[in-house]
């Protein structure tokens, strides 16, 4: 094998826009797993790749190579169908949350096998790691066990499960390489295919916080990803939604962890509740679960919460801990009385990314209580002088480059103008 | 320093296609040379550039950035004057070897730092490695003794010389990144100016072997050179030359160093010596040398060995001592009788990379004898069976993956053909 192919050669081909042929790409994958190929050479693979591209014969090459990489999960033995979702990422977007319990309060089990921070959006993981005591990595056997008491089971993906996905997941996030859709398409597919679920929901997020800021573009991965997904037996469908303005009120992982748990005690913001139940439905009809329970009313009335501190605290989470707080705080206050017009995800993103709350390189350590709250969204009237954001960070010394990232963030208009959004839902495939 | 930029902001913005400021500039050389930016960031920059380009003021300031990065060498005390020859690299291109001695015993200073093998192409200290016990790395005292008593010095740029440089040039050679017009151009240009040599002459490659294949490239490249040159006090001149095919009649470490003996013994293949003595003459022009001895005198003579005996001695080389010779050799054989019209420089020079004489990874050894010897040329007359190249590795299973690289490298026609070759010369810059 060693010498059939070089990294310079697969590069050298990327680069100069040829198409990679399937054994190159499977070599490259094995390669990249066993540590022949080096970070630094996949990293400038993978540049290539966004700035020329893969077609879908590669794409799918890629991802299958990726699942071939490890083991594949099984959940036959469950009583009840699995389904999962997966969000391709936005600011605040803590929605994974609330949802697997929910989910799982009404009838169907959700393995729901999540990730870490990646570019300027939160990672689900980082975010529960800020409740003392939890604990990402379980084995197949601990994981089983959660998922059988409790309905639901969020953690990583085992050391197993797609290990080079793991790999280059880490390397796109801090070598600017994380926007570019064969990219993101075989990743999540990889992961989703190789753990076994049988239904899978997709939350493409499009707008200036995610990704895919093009609705296009985001409708397009949306369609790369449900055809990998049916191709692999998976009940795949995708819903693109809005991520111009963050999900929510809070953007930190601690932050994230709190509103969540106001979510699940039958509050929180209107928006994250919206989102919630739709997701929740679409789940429980993509595994052909007819629930004895509406998902509004299981998180009402705690049947959602129930399932949370189950799965929370048999994964060593301590409920009665309090969350970390940032050390030092800091505002962002409205420059004229009026109406808010916008206030951008991507800014506040990587805003919230620089006080702390993401990382800057791989293996960085982040800050839990790091992060921003927001005091006002679109369409609402604020006056002068008013908080519209309090910026939390342990280091001072972050507070200007944050503030200094949320330039031109914030639009106050007179009360008479429209505030322009995209809407919650913008586009369905693969019902 | 650390907040104000980010790696992945940086990687962003080039893959975004804008032009990099300054500062970024600046702050990327800076963090990378104190590695707060990671090898898998910058090659993921570094693909980037080469895809998306830097104009000519962000290679200006990327330069001046490199040469910053480290010290700056003074020759003042030497009694005569500094002149230094640089090539981008080719195929079979030992020409530094005799070149250097043979400038110095025609009465210029000679500081030649060179490098390692980059590419499909050969590095000048690879192949002195192939002498027993001489050492590539001299501290600066021990340059000084070395070129104060020889008129010249062939060694390793010091850890203190643009050691950005030094870094990014290791990087390229593993990650398919070399051939970017800006990056070579500061890279050559970096160590060149902060080497502080007197007079500059640049051997600019050109054809299949080279690294910028289209003589307009190489034309560019060499304007970008002489002017980054000039703008820093150092009288630069740039000859473009062919690389269509390999020069002389070895490719690989040993086997340059015996071709060089045999140069410097008044012998060895006519273009090696025509363009060694081309470029002496060109130094010795650029340095202001009115030289007491002709250059061909001083090849044919002695007095050019004498230097070369006296400076690899002085760096611990051992001339008395075998070259060292592959543990296996096999043939390519001329498969039908008529006229050589084609030895291609690419194909030579990857299969040789692929017989073990060039690095396929960072920090990779490589084999010493392992390489190509030609037996015939453009233009020769050549018998059906008869051996063309001689393929030398320490490791037979590397024939065939190298067998095959040389499809198509050899053309034979009929004895009425006419041979199409480059110029020797093809264009003069700076003069």
């Amino acid at each position: 094998m060693s010498l059939n192919f070089t990294a310079v050669e697969i590069i050298a081909a990327k680069r100069d826009k040829l198409e990679l042929t399937d054994e190159q790409i499977d070599w490259t994958i094995k390669a990249y797993t066993n540590g022949q190929i080096a970070d630094e050479q996949m990293s400038a693979l993978l540049m290539a790749i966004l700035l020329n591209g893969m077609n879908s014969r590669e794409t799918s090459r890629w991802t299958d190579a990726m699942i071939l990489s490890g083991e594949t999960m099984n959940w036959s033995m469950l009583d009840r169908p699995t389904v999962d979702k997966h969000s391709t990422g936005g600011v605040g977007d803590k929605i994974t949350l609330p949802l697997a319990p929910l989910v799982a309060a009404c009838g169907a089990a959700v393995p729901q096998l999540s990730g870490r921070g990646l570019g300027h959006t939160g990672g689900t993981l980082d975010k529960l790691e800020s409740i003392k005591g939890w604990k990402a990595n379980l084995s197949n056997s601990e994981m089983m066990k959660v998922i059988q008491e409790c309905g639901a089971v969020i953690c990583a993906a085992g050391s197993g499960l797609a290990p080079a996905d793991k790999k280059l997941y880490a390397l796109r996030d801090v070598t600017g390489t994380v926007q570019a859709i064969p990219l993101i398409a075989s990743s999540i597919m990889s992961k989703k295919i190789a753990e076994g679920t049988g239904a899978l929901v997709l939350d493409v997020k499009t707008g200036s916080g995610a990704f895919m800021s093009d609705p296009k573009d985001a409708g397009n991965l949306a369609k790369i990803m449900v055809e990998l997904g049916k191709r692999a037996g998976v009940e795949t469908r995708a819903l693109v939604t809005a991520m111009d303005v963050p999900l929510g009120l809070t953007v930190g992982n601690a932050l994230e962890i709190r509103e969540t748990i106001e979510v699940l005690s039958g509050g929180g913001p209107a928006d994250v509740i919206e989102l919630t139940l739709i997701l929740a439905q679409e789940m429980l009809d993509a595994a052909k679960v007819k629930s004895k329970i509406d998902p509004a009313t299981a998180l009402k009335n705690g049947a959602a919460m129930d399932v949370w501190r189950k799965m929370i605290t048999a994964q060593g989470g301590d409920l009665s801990s309090p969350l970390p707080i940032a050390k030092d705080k800091t505002y962002m206050k409205a420059d004229r009385s009026g109406k808010l017009l916008n206030l951008d995800a991507l800014k506040v993103g990587i805003s919230a990314w620089k006080l702390g709350a993401g990382r800057q390189k791989q293996g960085d350590r982040l800050q839990h209580g790091a992060g921003i709250e927001i005091h006002a969204k679109p369409g609402d009237l604020v006056k002068q002088g008013q908080n519209i954001l309090t910026l939390h960070s342990d280091d001072s010394a972050r507070f200007a480059p944050a503030l200094e990232a949320l330039a031109g963030a914030v639009t106050i208009g007179d009360e008479s103008e429209k505030v322009s959004r995209l809407p919650l839902i913008i586009e369905r495939v693969g019902d």
